[in-house]
């Protein structure tokens, strides 16, 4: 397609093709050639992709929910659904003569792309439906970007949370589209209820109240078309994320800890009527930012490897393929062990934090520091 | 003089006059003109003023260490003294025709110049050192800058922790400087010890430990000539700070808290070899994040004033030139009480915290955020 036409595909607010077209990227995966927009652009989302003559959207950002009682009732004028939010990488799968899954940035993973096809063999989903995307979340110990624990997953699983239209974006009703998953075999995360705004502040807190004690992420708000989505995430999801980031101070702790601590903040004003609870959590909390900088502080010192460590598996293929689209992105990696099961290969690998372990180990050795 | 005899004397690296000249900023204070720079540029200090015929250079940044045990002597060469660092306000006091007390971005503090002529009477010093600045620290909880407590001070003090010529910003030796400062009566740190670099550790420990448990700031050591420069400060100074940046997190959180976290690791790194000690101390840090921003998320709820509270003292024509230059920076003022002792007001108010009151206000009217 030429880019006008691409243009008027998009909706775009820009008003020029050059205007828009000059933030796409030219990627390259498996032999095609594709253009991805790296970061939000003119009213077209992260993550949009243009392949052949196929236009798939960027998953939209989701707006946070700081505090409930205010929130649900301000945001949402009707009836609401509340499903699971699971942590892990959220992912579009987009069949374009075969199943291709892009990761939020607009990069075409091999891996995920491959594991997809595995464990949610999607080809009779995409026979019925070829112009609809499976925006899922790909979650588990074993996953090359993302290393939440669930008690139920040994590996990874595919969670398939939201069915679009590839080129509009535009989502099925929530409760046509869990039906849908039901039929093809979908995995699909919990589904807490069905509310009116002013009645679903009780039911969101017990969600989050039970979630929190599981130690899993949070909820998704959805109007029940779809279109209108919200997010809130549980205390032990912000301790969780505050820990991973000082834990890597130098490459994440910056830019991710002030938006942390505030919804760490808000909640905590909204739950927490008891004193005493309110100090626990604090306690909690001091236990997420300073015990993981200063393991890291005495790992550096010790020269252990500072970094987040993954675990992969798949056949030797998969494998060199992810190892090889981890490289292109400029990654450090260090293999640290390969082991065999049956056709499988399970690579353990740390992706080096290299901002964190050059600076502390600056300092460590300088021992002094000018702003 | 004219910018180019000017600029020879400040000894910028700026190539010509127009390179320096255009980031200074005219004022007025007290029918006087003068420039000012406020932040530091082609190697002058920050709050670096111009003066009819008088420079008076900034006080230079002291970098800081962040692990004793290499710092002291990687830093350091010869000889040094380690003296008290106190929390309050950076002034420098030049007479020109009259002493005038300037702020660190060079501002004329015409509450300060008043308060610093009666309580240090500096009149003799100058006659005998016209060519020198008195580098003080005002400190107590009746300042307008700054509310640290120490248990001696009932109102407002100044300590001269430095002696420089005012044009070259040269130092006085740290001997001379504490000798004159006793010949003058002058109020003056604390000096903990003199050491050799490599023998200081110790008591640069020993100087935190005992001002940690007073709630006191920290230490600056310099060498014996008082030209090299680094600071170290105490965990309570660190949570103190990180209490009062969360208790006002839209206006300093987000600039403020992360340099405070990365002292905080490495001195806990350092100090805390006892794993339950470590414990503790990330629960303090953690009660200094999370207490200050939820009471002022309550306080935001329950329509009570956000920012800062300061008392001052003085004359009723001081308090007025005081506010004066407050208000002509632009700050928000609640004035919540004026009372009278003999001839002196006693003055409370608020510096309003607008970004934390408007953006706290919204998220619990809305209660959604979109980043």
């Amino acid at each position: 397609m030429d880019d006008r036409e691409c243009l008027d595909r998009l909706d775009s607010t820009a008003t020029d093709t050059e205007d828009l077209f000059e933030h796409f990227e030219r990627r390259t995966a498996a032999g095609r050639t594709y253009h991805a927009l790296p970061n939000a652009r003119h009213g077209i989302e992260r993550g949009t992709i243009v392949i052949e003559d196929t236009v798939v959207r960027g998953y939209p950002k989701i707006p946070r929910i700081l505090v409930i009682e205010a929130g649900v009732p301000s945001f949402f004028e009707n009836e609401l659904a509340v499903e699971e939010k699971l942590d892990g990488v959220n992912v579009r799968i987009a069949n374009i003569d075969e199943p291709l899954a892009f990761t939020r940035s607009g990069y075409v993973c091999p891996y995920t792309t491959a594991r997809a096809k595995e464990l949610l063999a999607p080809a009779d989903f995409f026979r019925e439906h070829p112009n609809r995307m499976l925006c899922v979340e790909l979650v588990g110990p074993e996953t090359p970007y993302t290393t939440h624990d669930y008690d139920e997953i040994d590996s990874h699983t595919f969670c398939v949370f939201d069915i679009r239209d590839r080129e509009s974006g535009e989502p099925l009703p929530v409760l046509d589209r869990r039906e849908l998953c039901s039929e093809y075999g979908f995995p699909q995360p919990r589904l807490f209820g069905r509310y009116r705004p002013s009645q679903a502040i009780d039911g969101i807190r017990a969600a989050i109240e039970m979630l929190d004690a599981a130690k899993r992420e949070g909820v998704v708000i959805k109007t029940l078309n779809g279109e209108k989505m919200a997010k809130y995430t549980t205390k032990s999801q912000h301790h969780e994320e505050l820990a991973y980031a000082f834990s890597l101070p130098f490459d994440r702790g910056r830019d991710f800890v002030f938006s942390r601590l505030v919804r760490e903040a808000f909640q905590a004003a909204e739950f927490e009527a008891d004193d005493d609870q309110l100090r626990k959590r604090a306690h909690r909390l001091g236990e997420a930012i300073l015990l993981p900088m200063v393991e890291t502080i005495r790992d550096t010192a010790n020269g252990r490897s500072i970094g987040e460590q993954f675990t992969v598996r798949g056949s030797p293929e998969q494998i060199d393929a992810l190892l090889e689209h981890l490289y292109d992105q400029s990654l450090t990696l260090e293999i640290n062990e390969i082991t065999r099961e049956n056709d499988e290969q399970i690579v353990e690998f740390v992706k080096v934090a290299e901002a964190t372990r050059d600076q502390i180990k600056y300092y460590l050795e300088e021992g002094v520091h000018r702003d």
